[in-house]
């Protein structure tokens, strides 16, 4: 078995080809000031077109260490996620690992298409959003094999280490909070339901019925995607059927600005014709007009949190403590739009 | 050498340790669904337990493709690049390719760092949004050795190739439009130039040349990001100094919602008082109060033109074409802040 060894371009290749000592090449291949421009330039030239690589792959073979990453966002079109990827990979840089990232775009099959990707590239440990929180069969052999694997939501069930804000405890909150405002009629934009993640719509139902208020079903309506468009539509859905809300939840902050934007076209006053609490707490919310109302999601805490376990388990070695789950109390904002 | 020899884990161990025929093992493996959900699992259990690998990482150093392409954000809170993250992997996936996303965080340290992860991650080609379109002495090696390298900026002397949106013709075209519409004192929120990269800017001084309009620098002020409150701020400073704008015209769109924000605030009303055009028309554009006049970035060419561009290089073999630049004309999009 040579397949490596046929393959493989060492230092002293690319000092034969360039006419450089073994000392320079080196130096120019990890961008040291004491190499002019122009030299740096030619090795880099060589060695790339001698195809040298790092030498990473070649070792991770071995060492199966690659000091990388895989981070599974499930949209990256979500302002809350990559403000969240920003943050995990700012947190790995400090432990001196490099962060990859891969979508699955909300889907089952794509995400377990990128977990395999990432695996092949041979990451050390991945952190995932799982698409549906409940649909996990492709990831537990993964950690039944020890592989370090941190999910970014909570389940105590789910057999795998995971970190999240509590979304169960984030609907009730935002629900309450709108209860004791003197709502009674409070609506929920529900765009988790269609993926079966249903923590938020369960902390809305909990919270009314503590308050010993009846659910109605058509003060809930599924979104068909994430996004402001979503929102609106759905907003317009909502109060086109009989008895409208006075209030209304959402299930994330773009759904919140959309559904403003509806009040705004169809003039109706926010918050006095309807109050709008959003979730996450994304930058825009400051932005709207009104200052959007949410709950906060913690993007700071979730990432430290996150990575200090990933962190945990790839120092472990062969075989990993138990799996722990780390759920973060949301708080509420208030602003002006309830 | 058998590094490679000694690691290598084979369907055959996997069904060995099962005590599943290799037939069964590869079927689960490509999760066919002649295969039970139980023993699916059993097998990758112990397929992730013997660390095997589906033989990409070890085809690549033979047949040096990995199906893999690697895309190089600038910043993964910017909407218009995760817009085009997304555009791209979807373009690519069609295509059979993988998409792994890095970020450089707007620095040229980490875009070096994330360039040679990527290539030590044996990627087929490398898609990249460069941090200053004007230092590309990193990228240069690569393009020089054929390795597929395709820049999200486009300059005609970068000796790369390149498709972009033509920002020195969309500075131009909301200078002109702002300036048609009588405007004499226009201001430019400035995200790019420290940086080095002055395309907009350059459009908007042209306009103000082809009008006979004095440039005057008091009414260029530097963001120090590219976010929404960068925006706030250094509309901020602009006002307060003398001789303020009556239209303005910002680096990206979260800038003008920022600067939208800053006039509710002070009471300026938005286009009566101060005419704002922003740039790149994100979504949340139309959900401004009121919604915003901007250019247009074309994700969906940008993305399908540097994927056919790309896969025209990886096609090439080992002497890629002469490098191709692609501009595209941006459109204005005029809605209520002008």
């Amino acid at each position: 078995m040579d397949i490596l060894g046929k393959g493989i371009v060492t230092l002293r290749d690319i000092a034969t080809r360039t006419g450089f000592s073994m000392n320079t090449v080196s130096l120019a291949l990890r961008d040291s000031p004491r190499i002019t421009p122009e030299t740096r330039d030619k090795i880099r030239s060589a060695a790339a077109e001698l195809r040298y690589v790092p030498n990473h792959v070649a070792k991770s073979l071995v060492s199966r260490e690659t000091r990388t990453i895989g981070l599974v966002l499930t949209d990256i079109l979500n302002p809350t996620l990559t403000h969240t990827a920003q943050a995990v990979e700012k947190a790995l840089a400090e432990k001196g690992y490099g962060t990859l990232f891969a979508t699955s775009n909300n889907t089952l099959e794509e995400e377990i298409r990128v977990v395999d990707m990432f695996r092949s590239r041979q990451v050390d440990g991945i952190l995932i959003y799982p698409t549906r929180h409940r649909e996990l069969a492709h990831l537990r052999p993964l950690r039944k094999a020890n592989f370090p694997l941190v999910l970014l939501i909570a389940d105590p069930d789910a057999g795998i280490d995971g970190v999240s804000v509590d979304d169960r405890s984030g609907g009730f909150r935002a629900t309450r909070y709108l209860i004791g405002r003197g709502h009674r009629r409070i609506g929920f934009l529900d765009a988790s339901h269609r993926n079966g993640n249903d923590e938020k719509l369960e902390g809305y139902q909990q919270a009314l019925a503590e308050a010993g208020m009846a659910f109605d079903p058509d003060l809930v309506v599924p979104t068909t995607g994430h996004y402001a468009r979503h929102g609106y539509f759905a907003l317009d859905e909502m109060m086109n059927r009989p008895g409208p809300p006075t209030a209304i939840f959402t299930d994330n902050d773009s759904l919140a600005l959309g559904a403003l934007r509806w009040c705004h076209k169809h003039g109706v006053r926010v918050p006095d014709d309807l109050a709008i609490m959003g979730y996450d707490n994304i930058a825009f919310t400051e932005f709207g007009e009104p200052p959007l109302s949410t709950i906060n999601y913690d993007v700071d805490a979730v990432s430290r949190l996150a990575v200090d376990r990933l962190m945990d388990l790839i120092g472990a070695g062969d075989v990993l403590p138990a799996p722990r789950v780390t759920l973060i109390d949301p708080e509420l904002i208030i602003r002006e739009s309830t």
